[in-house]
């Protein structure tokens, strides 16, 4: 749960001179998202989100971010657009923050994902991968494999406090990880963290994808293994095939994975384990004592890492190759 | 900011399909409200609020809160009214919680409040005193005076770590209050808690009041003594004579303030700075090394204590007496 900063309405209805979105009514904060503070507002136009970019997010990213949101909506994908200031900015400054106007998309996130969420996921993904191809700007993905030693080491000296032998076990998977990470896969703009949480939907019909601030550059099977890490697995920590089926089938239909790809998906599966992994560590390990917010539990990661290991071969999550490929 | 129960789209759909309020589009959870869970829903039918309600609210309150919101919407004052389910229910459950599903109020809480808001709220204090006159339930004032001394023994103990002497000035204020406090004034329904965050405006307008969670039956002059200290002084602690006189005026031309009343005032106001520094500093005392949520500042209730125990006569906030009798 973000830390917010609070807006004084006088403050917030100056900001809005510059839009063209009517009236301010009522604005409200909400409790999503951790790295911004984010309001939603109602104006004489309808509903919007002002989102104040907080420390955690680096303001020179911001145009990428932003430029990404605006690129992939006018390329098909349904996603928050930023508004536009009368001058064509998107980006302002309230409260003494960078400060935006984003659209504000109905539906909700599923909390229980069925296999019709899933194939609808794997869909969106693929369009996402190809809207973003001739998108002009790139932001290297500070939280693969290069950057995963670092929060290691950060979490390395506690990390057996909460799981007996934890840190050897991490420390060996990161040394394999490193050797054989593969460095050349059909890569582009990914979204790197397309949790269910940042998946709306109407019903069963995908209204929009958010939360584009992990938004990179990489491999796009990477963002494939993050969706079946998190999409795939049941509450009781079994994978379920159908899901992963209804996933990738869906995804390849859209855009076909190359037999490299294919290939290394259970490496890079194995990967993006352990990248949620490490960062819900370094978190665990950071919250204060008694703090009313609940960190994501990182064992969750250890179980989907441990069952990544033992996948070989794509075939080994239920799915045949010459069934997935087109 | 609020502890929230998450609620499951589907569980939340079957919930809605009580009510007469459209599909549901979207929901987000609210940081506002420190003892519930809010959601502002939107629906094909409009927004609304969904009210869970956590441990620290009786929940055999309830009914008085919500017939309250009930009964005054229908007497003529703006505030978050209750939605009926097809059954005529105003009170039901979700995620093992009582919940209700409120109207939204558009509007914005004035963060600088104005001349122009003070009078506002004095207006609509008397005329939400006048509504609920007829309003059949009762709910005594559990921190009115006799509420005080148990906080006060529970903050006793660690109360100088914050000023020193702090534990016998507040304990001699209690002593005095105790034998001072009227015991006959004009009682009714009050709202308890009328801060400038639960007073909305579109501009210069008042468009409702909300959060009514604190509402019980008490001296009308009491709800007006809290209303003098949370929206009469400045950010430096000095006493705003201007914004008292515009409070009162406005107040006392809807309902008139008797002699009496006008004679108790200044100790209602002593009495209304202790039950807030009171509650504040038990919060302040419990809250956890290194949460997320700030507790709010008892030091400005000392400040506040002790201006108002200088007060001999309401003619000592700049007001004459016979200006303010209508």
């Amino acid at each position: 749960m973000a830390v917010y900063t609070d807006v004084a309405a006088d403050e917030l209805a100056d900001f809005l001179k510059n839009y063209d979105i009517g009236e301010l009514l009522s604005y409200k904060g909400i409790a999503e998202g951790v790295e911004n503070s984010n309001y939603l507002l109602h104006t004489t136009a309808g509903s919007f989100f002002l989102t104040l970019y907080e420390k955690r997010v680096a303001a020179g990213d911001l145009p990428f971010f932003l430029g990404l949101m605006g690129h992939l909506a006018t390329h098909g994908i349904v996603c928050p657009q930023p508004v536009r200031t009368r001058g064509g900015e998107t980006l302002g400054r309230l409260a003494e923050r960078p400060a935006a106007i984003i659209d504000f998309l109905e539906g909700v996130w599923p909390r229980k994902p069925t296999v019709t969420h899933c194939a609808a996921t794997g869909e969106a993904l693929a369009k996402l991968h190809l809207a973003g191809r001739d998108f002009p700007m790139t932001r290297a993905n500070a939280l693969s494999v290069r950057g995963w030693r670092p929060l290691f080491d950060q979490a390395a000296p506690r990390v057996d406090t909460l799981q007996h032998g934890l840190c050897d076990f991490l420390g060996a998977e990161l040394d394999h990880l490193e050797r054989h990470w593969p460095d050349k896969l059909p890569a582009g703009v990914i979204h790197a963290d397309l949790f269910p949480d940042n998946v709306l939907f109407l019903g069963d019909r995908l209204s929009g994808l958010i939360d584009f601030y992990f938004a990179c550059n990489d491999f796009f099977a990477y963002d494939v293994a993050i969706c079946l890490n998190a999409w795939c697995f049941e509450p009781d920590h079994s994978f379920n095939v159908t899901k992963a089926r209804a996933l990738l089938g869906a995804y390849n239909r859209e855009r076909v994975l190359s037999e490299a790809e294919q290939t290394a998906l259970p490496l890079l599966a194995r990967g993006a384990a352990l990248r949620f992994l490490l960062t819900r560590l370094v978190d665990y390990l950071n919250v204060p004592a008694g703090a009313l917010v609940k960190p994501k539990d990182p064992l969750e990661y250890v179980r989907k890492l441990r069952f990544q290991q033992g996948i070989d071969n794509i075939r080994d999550y239920g799915i045949a190759v010459s069934g997935l490929v087109a």
